[in-house]
């Protein structure tokens, strides 16, 4: 099988897809995002490495940056509308994320268009014929405009604006075919039908598998907090990982190296092995084995151990400034970064801020654990 | 009661209403139209009328001319798209428009605009922020829309921006009350809704009930053909109303002079009374009397005599020629006046264009009645 085709969960169609690639030119590859934040995650990568094949292949990125979507906010997925940005915002993310995009894709063969240079340009007529070529059940089918109308969550009309405008940047850019996320679907076969409607060649859709994140339930985002951001460094990427479940591990494993055919059969090792690969993708081998052995330093021994020291402490603290107190940290910073690596656990639960609410706690930083309990 | 209060089928909220004429001070008073057809006719006076009420009190009528919506098409109660007209034929419609609109309406008092003064300025982003006041449910609640979609008859999405933009206008203009027919309270109140969310007084709304056409079943419209147009010539306007049924007459005369009490109770009587009544108000009385008159002569013998001359010819013309031909009419131009005007009968039904398809006709021109059959 093509090495292009592997790894997708949608492809429409296939035969033309296997028609274009017979024709052994260049095809323009169009992926888009909205500057809506500035950090990619892992999510992210899942998509660029595919696009990467395309261009290992021949084949041209068109890399489309909303700037003008992102004023409205893709309600895919959304069970509420998106928080409008400002231009400046949407500049210096699009800035951040076209850097961290070329960790992975080839600048030489990426084409980056703003789609603000032909939106801008609109006149409420351009609008009027752009909307001519949809109609309103194409809409009201979507899953998640219906959900949101069960859930009685508006759905405002500006929002209907943004699968019109992601398929007229195909139709403006003459793609060949259009890649995104699983989730991106209806998005992308709006762009077929619109270009089919305009007379042009519809492009081909196919879709990556949506990454879960750190919690092996919600989608990777960085507004659930649930990422690795692709400028995470390599010591807190390597922990992450460590984080995982083994079933989420087996998510990733698949869907991140989907060639890699045999793992270690023990979890533990195999998640080592699944970080290590992590780290040195997206940074390099040296940084890869420091992390690996810093991370065995500190986490080496997992047992809770029986003999627990107990202090009394005002807990009248953030997390961090009290792990440094009790002597678990060496620095209130050092600490800081441990709890936002994942290596902090109050209670048994990974701590994911630093609030404190109980009055007793059990807080375990790598082998160290200690009890802590209110002074008053 | 309140003179402009009378005759209304929608007024929200009355109390607003009430509040607003106690100031004291001249109003805004603001009625749409679309130049997608270049005559008026009947119905459109029952607003026009209303409108003039209004400036008889002192207040100003602002009239929209929606000359930007027009290329679009205001999807109440269609049961499918209507064709875009061009720029040209938008502009011819609406001088002709204006031009018979003040025929009834006090020119000194009355503002017009055409909203393509503020949307051809629009930018991508102002039909943006525009949408983004409404929500998707505001929308799927219409009845023409879920007719449409139960019929499977596509709603084109750039259709929902006609409310929107009818809204706009009254937002732009600053209105105190608008007007329309019944079949414009969707649209109405959208306007209402916006004024509100973009933090102004609300518009309050009143409609007027709609009038049926000649047919007595649908509503009275120039694509119908079942109209009364404002520049129809005395006579012809004075045989169409003489056509109506009896029960479509009280209708008419409900709400085109419902200050008028009584009415001669003979149906006939009664009829010729309405006729007269709207010659005078679109023409004069001088023509009123001279359209009477002329319809007296032809029409006045009623029964179906029973010696009905026959003829055979050749079947291969068309109706005004036919009657021309077995001299029913002077001249070919006569009989085409008298079928326009309602005048001719066809197997006893009122013949509405000029194709025969039968091979047998009885027809009657005003009391003379003839058979005729084909030669061959």
């Amino acid at each position: 099988m093509n090495e292009l085709r592997q790894g997708l969960t949608h492809l429409i169609e296939e035969s033309e897809f296997e028609a274009l690639l017979a024709r052994g030119t260049s095809l323009r590859v169009k992926a888009g995002f909205d500057p809506t934040a500035p950090d990619l995650h892992l999510g992210h990568a899942v998509l660029l490495n595919k696009l990467r094949q395309f261009q290992d292949a021949g084949h041209t990125v068109v890399l489309i940056v909303g700037d003008a979507t992102a004023a409205i906010g893709d309600p895919t997925g959304r069970n509420q509308l998106r928080p409008p940005l400002t231009k400046e915002q949407i500049e210096e993310n699009a800035a951040t994320y076209t850097t961290q995009a070329f960790k992975i894709l080839d600048r030489s063969k990426t084409v980056v268009r703003n789609n603000s240079t032909w939106f801008d340009e609109f006149k409420f007529s351009d609008v009027v014929r752009m909307m001519s070529k949809f109609t309103l059940s194409q809409i009201n089918t979507r899953d998640d405009f219906r959900k949101r109308a069960a859930e009685c969550t508006p759905v405002y009309m500006h929002e209907l604006l943004y699968p019109m405008m992601q398929a007229y940047d195909s139709f403006r850019e003459g793609v060949d075919i259009e890649l995104g996320g699983s989730d991106q679907f209806y998005n992308l076969m709006m762009g077929r039908m619109y270009m089919d409607e305009r007379g042009e060649k519809p492009q081909i859709i196919a879709t990556v598998p949506l990454l879960v994140g750190l919690d092996g339930v919600k989608k990777m985002s960085k507004s659930l907090g649930n990422h690795i951001a692709l400028t995470d460094a390599p010591f807190e990427m390597f922990s992450k990982v460590m984080s995982i479940s083994d079933e989420t591990m087996v998510n990733w494993r698949e869907i991140l190296f989907p060639r890699k055919e045999s793992w270690h059969p023990q979890a533990m090792t195999a998640k080592k092995d699944l970080a290590w690969r992590i780290v040195f993708w997206l940074h390099d081998e040296a940084k890869a084995d420091a992390a690996e052995k810093e991370w065995m330093r500190i986490f080496s021994r997992k047992e809770n151990p029986s003999d627990i020291e107990m202090v009394q402490v005002d807990l009248g603290y953030r997390l961090d400034k009290l792990i440094h107190k009790v002597g678990l940290a060496s620095s209130v910073s050092e600490a800081g970064r441990l709890i936002k690596a994942g290596a902090v656990e109050v209670n048994g639960c990974k701590a994911l801020d630093f609030t404190i609410s109980d009055k007793e706690l059990t807080v375990r930083v790598g082998r160290k654990w200690m009890k802590i309990s209110a002074l008053n």
